[in-house]
Formats: C-alpha cells, structure tokens, sequence
C-alpha cells in the first residue's frame, strides 16, 4: 500500500501533565510537521474545577472510530466512551483491555488526546442552542426505541472531558483514509513492531495443571501428528506461588525446569510463560522492588512501579537471568488491566507510586511500561508474546492482547476495532461447546495476529474428544501457508505503520456502507476475512467496488453484498494482487525455506517479501519485491534462502 | 421499634466544596451531636492532584453494606463501588439510579460523605505491608476461582475516592443495630417521608398511546369487577411531545384534558402524570426556563437546572397552575439518572449550570431537585409519586424510585438494599411471560412501598389473556387489607427514620447468617417476607432467632433455615406482635374508614395506628396506640373514625 506524507500537528492546550503516554514512549516527534488542513480555530478549550474539556465540532454525517480495543462497539458517533481499563467490559461503554484516547473520522483526520487520565468522548452530542418548536411527536413503545435518539442531523459536539488535568497535547494526524492516519499515528508511536518469524506460527498454550512430563507429552503429540506447533505456552501451574507471583518454577510440577526449557528447545518450540505484574513477598525480587511499588497491594502482591528505572531493571533483569538467557523468548502478561465488573480486584485508582504516577495514570500505562520492561530483557530477542492491556502508542510492541471475555462475536469485533489504534488482538481459541463451534473459533484465529489455542482449563487439546482433529490439523497448515504473506504485512506495519488487520472503512473511508461493518476486515494488503460466527452457517458479506476471488474456490466475485452459505471461513481476494502461500511447515526456524505457491489474481500485483534472520532486531531485512503479471509469467522470480517457488497460478 | 438516642458526628476533612448534598436539602443539623465511640484518629486524609481520599481501616471480619440502590450487589466487603448515577447498571459496580455515598457496617457505624462527585469505595483494599513469605500455591482452573480472592482475614482499607473536591465532610452515625443506625442518617435527612393515604393503595399505568375513552374505560374495567386501584397512571403518550417534553396535553389523544380529570376523580382515582425533566422547545416554559439551564441539551430538550432559585419557580409554578390546581397529585419524574449502558443518553459530565453544578454534580443531584420542585409546586398535598434517581439525604420525599431494568432477582435485592439509604423502590410488575410469573411478580410487589402494575407498552392489563383474574385480584385485596399496617410504617419513619423495608441485618446485626441474605426483607416492624423468584416453586427462608407464624396459615416456625414449597408468597409474622388487617377497600379517601381483623401472635404487642386526613401535611396526626394480649382480650379498643374492630383473633 502506497502511503502519502504525514500530514500531523501537534496543539497544547493549556499546561500538560507530567505523566502523559508521550513521556513514558519513545515518539517520531519529527513526524509532526505541523502542516494539517483541520481549521483549529474550532476547538475550544476550557480548564474546569474538575480538569479540562475540550469541544470540537462533528459534522452530521460524520462517523468516529477508534479508542483502542472496544469490544462492544464499533461506529462511536451519538455514543459516550469512558475509556477505563477493565479486563471485563460488558457494554458499549468504553470500557476496554486497551483503551486508547485515540480516535478517526470519516472526514480525513485523527485526534490523538496525550492523556493517562480516564477520559471521556461524548461523540457528537447538542449544545443548547435556543430552538425554534421543534416537536417530538413520536410515542414509543419499547425502551430500544426510547433511547436510541441520540443521532441528530445537527452539528455537535465531540466533547472530550480530561480529569485532574490542567491542560493536554493534542496530536491531529490527517490522510486521505483512516488507514493513512491511523499509519501517522503509528509511525508517530515508533512504528509497527516487528515480530519474530516463529510468533506468526500455531501456538498453544497447556493446561495450567500439567506437570513437565504431560508438557513434554503435548509437545510431542503435535510432531506425532504432523500438527503444526511453533510455541508451547505454560499458564500459572509452572509458578510456586501465581496469586500473587513468586516467578519461581513450582518443582512439584516441574522438578527440572532447564530440562524442560531443552527439551522444548530441542523439539523446535519456543517457550511463552504466564505470569502477572503483582510480585508474591517469596519472590527473590520483593524486597528489591518494595521501594519501587505502589502503597496498595494485589492479591498480597506488589504492584511494581515501572515508571521507575530501578523497578524496570529489577524486574527486567531477574527476567534476562532466570528465563531469557535460559531461552525463554515468550511471555503472556495477564492481569494488567484490572476489574470492574468481575470481583473488582486490582489497586486503587488513588494507589500512589514511586514515579509521582497514581494509580488511574498507572492503570491507563501499566501495560505498555509491562512491555517495556519485558522488551528490556529480551535485548535483541524479537519475540510474539501476550499481553493483557495496552494503552495509547503501542504499535511497537510485538505483543497481542487477549481476553478472559470469549463472546465469539466481540472476538471478531475486536479484530476489525484494533487496527485503529496501533493494537494487536487475537480471538483466542479456548474450549467449545460443539465440533462445530471450534471450528468456526479457530477459522478467525487463524486469520488474525496470533494463532492461539489456550487449553489453560482443558487438560486435552479440544479437538481430541470431538474427532475434529483432521479439520483443526486443516486449518492450521492454511495458517501455515500464510505465514510469508502475514510477515510481509507486519513488516509494512513496522516500515510504514499500517496495521495488518484492518476496518473495511478504514481503507474505503469514503465508502458508506463500510460505516457500520464491524464482522468483516482487512487482513493485510490482499485478503478481506468474513468469519462465520460459532453457531452459524451464513452470513452477508458486504465486498466493496471492483472485482474479487474467493479464496478457497476462486470463483469470481462483483463488489456488493453477498450471501455466504459454507463450512469455510469467506475469504476473499482483492483484484490485482498476488498471494504467496507456502507449503506449510511444522515450525519455524533461523534457517526454515518456504515453497511458495504463488497465486496471481487479475492483472496481478506486487509484495514485498523480506528476508532475515526472523529472530532479532539486528537482522538484515532484505526486501524482495515479488510481481506478478498474467501475460509475462517471467516475472515471478526468487533468489532467496527463505523463499523458493513451487508453483505459480493465474485466476 | 424502640430507638436508641442516636449517636452522630461531624468531621470536616480539608476544604469542602460549596455544592453538596447537604447543601440542597433541609438537613437537621441538631442530631450531629458529636458523642461517637469511633476512634476518628483512624481516618487518614489527603488531597491529591485528582480531588481527595480518605482512608479507614475495616475489621477482617466487618461486613459493608449500603450506597444507594445497588440492584446487583449486596454486602460490598472486598468489592469496589463507583458511584456513578444510571438507569442502567449490568453489574456490582456501584452504577445505579440512586447511588448514595453512605454506608453501614457490622460494627455498629455508618459512614455518609457528603459529595455531590461520582467517588470510588474500595470496600477493604489492602496496603503495601512489607511482608513475610506468604506462599499462593493454589491453582485456578475457573475465572471464579481466580477472581474471588479478594477477602482477607487482615485489617484492609476502606478507601474513599473522591474526584475534584479539596475535602469533604464526613458524618458518622451509631446505633445497637444498622436500622438505628440508618434511622440516625434519615432523621438527619428530615425524617422519612409520609405519604399519601391512597398513595399505599393499587397503582395502574396505562398503555402508552390510549385515548382519553380508553383510559375511561380501563379505570371503569377496576370498578366493575371490584378489583382495587387508587391510583391510575399517565404515560408519555399524553403529551404532546415526550422526548423531549412539553408538558402540554396531546389534544388527538386526550382531547379535553379537564373532563379525563374531572371524570377519573369522580371514579374515585387519584392521577399521575409520567414526565422527564428535559424541557422541548415547544414548552411555554422553554424560553423562560432558558437562561437557567445547562449548556448541553437532551434529546434537543433544555436540562433545567433545579440549583437554582428561578428554575425551581418557573417549573413548579407551571406544574401547580396546570396540573395539581386541576387535581392531578401525583407525578413519574423519569430519565433523570442518565445512561452509561444503553445508548450514553443524558447531557455530559462537564456540562455547566448557572447554578455553578458541573454535570457530574447535576447528575448526583438532579433526581433529588427535582423531587423537591415538585414537591414546592405540590404544596400542602401529600403524595406518593415516583422517581427514577435519587440521590444522599433523600428519606424525606415522598418518591418511589423504578427502572426498566427486569431481573426479578435484582428487584427483590434493589428492596432488600433501599432500606439502607433512606431510598424507597418499588419491584414494579410490567409484563410477564406466563401466569406464573406475573404472579410471583406481583406477590412481591404488594410487599412493596408502591404496588404498580404498569402497563406502558400494552395494551390491556396483563392479567387478562392470561385468565389471572381472581388470582391478581386476591393479591389486590391483600395488598388493601395491609394499608393501615403500612401506613404505620410510614409513620414511623416520618417520625423516628426507621425504613418501612429492610434488611434482615439491618435489625439482626449481630446475626452472621444475615451478612449474605439479599432476597428476604422485613416489611414494617412484625413481617419478613421471601419473595420466590419467577420461575420458582420453592426457597430457602432464613429466620432469625425466635418464633414466626406463617402469614397464610398461621403454622409456627421456629428460627433457622426452612425450605418453603409454595404457590404463595412466604410471608412471616414476628413472634409477640399485633397485626391490624383492614377489610380491603377499592380506594382510599379522606373518610374512608378501615374495618379491622385485628391478628395477635404470640403475648401479643402494640403497633401505633394513625388517624390523619390521609391527604395534607396540615393535618394533626392522631396516634392510637393498639395493643393486644392473649390473656386480656379486652385491651383491643379503638375508637376511631378511621377504623373499627371487625374481630380479633389469637395465634
């Protein structure tokens, strides 16, 4: 995707926080060339007893995306959003693991707001404004109806209410479509992040129960059954202590941990550990980190204070020592976000901490200064890990989120909402209640960042007891075939800022009936996924303007809105592009050659393949410009150590 | 009930702000006598950049009860509350429609804090200690296990948030029990409210888009088949313009306004017109009432601001000259909590009134300043109206509060919990998806301060197709023969606090097995009742300590835990008690006079009956004091022109 120059501004309003996600981020300030088209004389500004407001006009037929991962709602306009980090959403509310004061329109710009106070959007609502009669005759009789009044065809108000704080940095980014200026917005964070090549492979995660025979067992049953498996994840049983977290292998479960880590190696696994910030008082890095934590505890544990230096190096070093250098590349960050809705848990938003952060600021930045710290230890070691709350500027970070939620639809959504705002998310696979289920389930998570099935509370790969064996094995070698296509697409989000799943508005910003899809996306630069949800067997897929493939069957398609009846997940091509899918591997190595079957559609097109080590950020990356064109087959050439052609296909 | 002297102090913390609770109402500043055991050298305080917070150990074994109307919560120890007022809570969040920032403990005190802000309550959070190892080997398999760790057997914190303020006043209250306790908060209210006379009888609201004939019709349908019912209710459609509201009639529907009054009052019904706050610009007192309102509208309506003196005036005077001159006394102030969960209706929290009120302040407030706008425009009458928020301090009006919300399991909590917060609620019965269920529902609701059928979205009242007839009109009859005992009740928290419903640790406060009991109520002083569920046979009943006699059948129960399999109501009468049960009447009027059975349990008791005009706060309240003894049956004399003594029986 060709990008056009950033176009972004940078606007103070009144005196700024200390502790914004700017400060604690490692921003392109050079990006912010100041040469927007957004006639700034329309925001207002106004410090109040509380904090500050900020209002700035929406046009009646303007639509606003974005504020992180919201899992409960898509078009915002007409809507409140109070962006607090939860783990636990439960409406449309705002409420998200990774809320981000981050939001686009449909008229060409972005608001990036640098707090890390729980702000609230009301997205378009009415000043009082002196009226002529204007009557509402209209007696409903069901609550829907009542209250669904919100959209006016009137100018109003995007106001913006900022607690504690006297003033705040504005940041508008502009593009020709959300995608350019959500890419601003992410070169601006510090560019995509670019994860090890084995990240994008099968992942699952054990039953947090197994001990280290039954881990090796499962390990061994993927390379038995031909399964793809690049990464093994061990949920809280491997800690002594893991309410609160002792970082300690638990020797009952597992009484030899570096044989475990070799044996894994050996088997050409990489290694994710579970573990949560709050440090048990028999952790060797307690008492260290006492001085470095927050006045409140979680369950009995400290809350680390990662604002501070001395808490990261603590904490990232014993890291590096204990899990890092013993080749551990892989971590699952849970717990970050907090509760509201289920048991409250977690500290106060009035905690203070080390930094002269609170406890609000500490819960809108945990996540991305848990990464940080994590990314610390790794040094050179690229990685794909897990983390459970992210906040504003966390395109760099080569870590998805998840959720404890499993409302199949919300998974989906989450996909199409986080490529607004520089976040990773993955509808993780967990248990199903039907064959059918599961596979409806891993058909999306096969098509988004990571590939993940958490088996933490099933003590069998779900597929067993179900004879779905043979259709999961299916569906992660398609996963397999797309790993060079996938890689392409995060290194154009490390290069560019361009997220690989994306809106379908967030391309075809100017195409209106995009405004309310929130069940289909983009999934890098090629393939548009339309998932079928668990318990459903069609769906409408709306394609935009030109010409399209079905995936699986190429059958040619127009733009518009189809009905798709299949057992498959709808997949489609766009037209004028090339696909190389490899033949799939078991796992991914420094040295893994893919076989490519190249697929050309239309008059073809062109990627960009990268070769490198795949494994670290001192790597070479070099760029292999693959062409397609049907009437000169010539062109599909390949040098490459990681890539040779099998075949090639024209449709 | 006999009421300690109450025990209550003051104690200001930093600078409190110049609009709160207190502010706005008519509190009794002479209870706060200053005589509490509580050691206050235990309240921390501090002013932080975002407002202020007050810190207040909680006993391991101390249990919290309270905040307001808190449909899905019950005792809040180890939970978090955010007092944040909507009409639409989904979960133990502390989100409700009349959230109130007082609490009660087992140890005797209750706690108000005086802000008009949306605090946080950290119900037991526990400090950073320092600790010795204390190793957590457990391993959950389940999110519950995972979550419900949050009680300790250690001393935590209560934890007191409050935004923007730079201090607060606390007050403490005491008592032997947490009834005196709350009564102590009431009585510094203003005393609990006294209602109307009729306003304790059967309430009907009507379909929304009925005519003037159909109402007619609906209020001759109670008439002729002898089913009961005070009071009929208007909903929106009877103004011309509902959202917003212009407080003019629809001319198509009721075509002549006076005659609908004229004839329903000489059926003998009292009225009760729905509204909202939200002022159309077609009012005639939109433009008036302009320059006193905030700077956002609703639903292109005028948010009014009640804080001050002039809003106050032209709305109350209007409702006087239009609506209670021409007899209509009773009023359904809704939508004046606001949304956070469907559709984020309602102005913003930054919003501004002349009165100085932000709009988070207007929020907490405005369902209390409204109450007492109609109040000023009532006058002399006694009602017993409704409200859909309510605020601190609120015991003294005469309001009911309801919601569009359904779970028949919350609308008993939501009873269960009001008595703690000087808040009335009524589980009001709307439809109902089989007989059984309507049944249920409406057994609840005739234990209930308002008995309401409200029928807004249909057409004919729900017993009729499901030939519930007799059934619903035998709960009526019941609900007519417990009139005078309730009015009693009222009685009593007009004059000593004590809330007519309670919960079973609000008398039973030293009784552990009440901590958790959130669907048994007392219901004046002599009745607990446990409500079963829709779609329930049987429960579990809970009794205190003593001897209980079964309300339908008189069988003795002894206390502790009894499974009841029943079509009725479980309905308990207290050992050694009277209860005064009036023949049941159609309606309520000044002269009505209440024939009594008069039932003597156990050695028999004394309850205060009262003899008022029913209808007026200038009225000179007669207390006759009836008592019954089974070894002198001769004690039961009354003479009253209220009541006479049908016939007195002996349990």
């Amino acid at each position: 995707m060709v990008i056009q120059m950033q176009r972004a501004k940078k606007i103070t309003l009144g005196t700024p926080e200390a502790i914004t996600p700017v400060k604690f981020s490692n921003v392109n300030n050079n990006l912010i060339q100041g040469d927007v088209t957004y006639d700034t004389s329309l925001i207002r500004f106004k410090v109040t007893a509380s904090g500050c407001v900020i209002e700035m006009p929406l046009d009646p037929d303007e639509e606003v995306f974005g504020f992180g991962l919201q899992l409960k709602g898509f078009d915002h306009r007409g809507t409140k959003k109070y962006l607090r980090p939860n783990a636990d959403p439960v409406a449309n509310t705002g409420d998200s693991h990774a809320p981000v004061p981050f939001y686009v329109t449909t008229k060409g710009y972005g608001v990036y707001v640098d707090t890390a106070r729980y702000a609230s959007f009301y997205c378009g609502f009415g000043k009082n404004k002196n009226r002529e009669n204007i009557r509402n005759k209209a007696v409903a009789v069901t609550p829907e109806e009542l209250y669904e009044k919100n959209k006016t065809d009137e100018i109003t108000q995007m106001v913006i209410d900022i607690p504690a704080a006297k003033g705040v940095d504005l940041y508008i980014f502009e593009g020709d479509s959300i995608t350019e200026i959500v890419a601003g917005y992410n070169q601006f964070s510090g560019g995509g992040c670019m994860p090890s090549l084995w990240g994008l492979g099968m992942f699952y995660r054990c039953y947090t129960r197994y001990t280290q025979e039954e881990i090796i067992k499962m390990a061994d049953y993927f390379r038995e059954n031909d399964i793809p498996c690049d990464m093994i994840g061990l949920e809280p049983g491997w800690q002594e202590s893991s309410y609160s977290c002792s970082y300690l292998w638990d020797k009952d479960r597992i009484p030899d941990p570096d044989s475990l880590i070799k044996e894994l190696r050996n088997r050409h696994y990489n290694i994710n550990l579970w573990e949560h910030v709050f440090v048990n008082s028999t952790s060797p890095i307690y008492r260290p980190l006492n001085k470095y934590s927050g006045d409140f505890e979680v369950w009995q544990g400290l809350v680390p204070d990662f604002g501070t230096k001395e808490g990261v190096d603590i904490f990232s070093e014993y890291h590096k020592t204990n899990f890092i250098d013993k080749g551990i590349l892989g971590f699952k960050l849970d717990e970050c976000d907090g509760s509201d809705y289920t048991g409250s848990w977690s500290y106060p938003n009035c905690s203070e901490f080390p930094s002269g952060m609170n406890g609000e600021q500490m819960h809108s930045m945990i996540g991305n200064l848990y990464q940080q710290t994590i990314l610390k230890a790794l040094g050179n070691n690229r990685t794909l890990s897990e983390v459970r709350s992210a906040g504003a500027l966390a395109a760099p970070y080569p870590f998805v989120l998840y959720s404890d939620l499993y409302e199949h639809k919300d998974f989906i959504r989450g996909l199409v909402n986080s490529g607004f705002s520089g976040l990773l998310w993955t509808p993780e696979v967990r248990h199903a209640d039907s064959k059918e289920e599961l596979i409806r389930r891993v058909q999306a998570v096969i098509f988004s960042p990571q590939a993940i099935i958490n088996g933490w509370y099933i003590d069998k790969a779900p597929w067993i007891d179900m004879r779905a064996t043979n259709e999961i094995k299916g569906l992660f070698e398609v996963r397999m075939q797309l790993v060079p296509y996938i890689y392409s697409a995060f290194y154009q989000y490390y290069k560019k800022g361009i997220a690989p799943v994306r809106a379908l508005v967030s391309d075809y910003s100017s195409d209106q009936n995009t405004y309310k899809i929130d069940d289909e996306y983009l999934f890098g630069d090629s393939l548009l996924v339309a998932p079928i949800l668990a318990g459903e067997t069609k769906r409408t897929v709306y394609l935009p303007k030109g010409k399209w493939y079905d995936f699986w069957t190429n059958q040619k398609y127009k733009g518009g809105y189809h009905i798709m009846e299949t057992d498959t997940i709808p997949v489609f091509v766009k037209d004028n592009s090339i696909l190389p899918l490899a033949q799939p591997v078991m796992y991914m190595e420094e040295g893994t050659q893919f076989k490519l079957d190249i697929k050309v559609y239309g008059s073809g097109g062109t990627i960009i393949l990268i070769e490198d080590n795949g494994m670290t950020y001192d790597t070479n990356y070099k760029e292999y410009i693959l062409t397609g064109n049907k009437d000169e087959d010539e062109q599909v050439i390949l040098d490459s150590s990681r890539y040779c052609i099998n075949s090639v296909q024209y449709f």
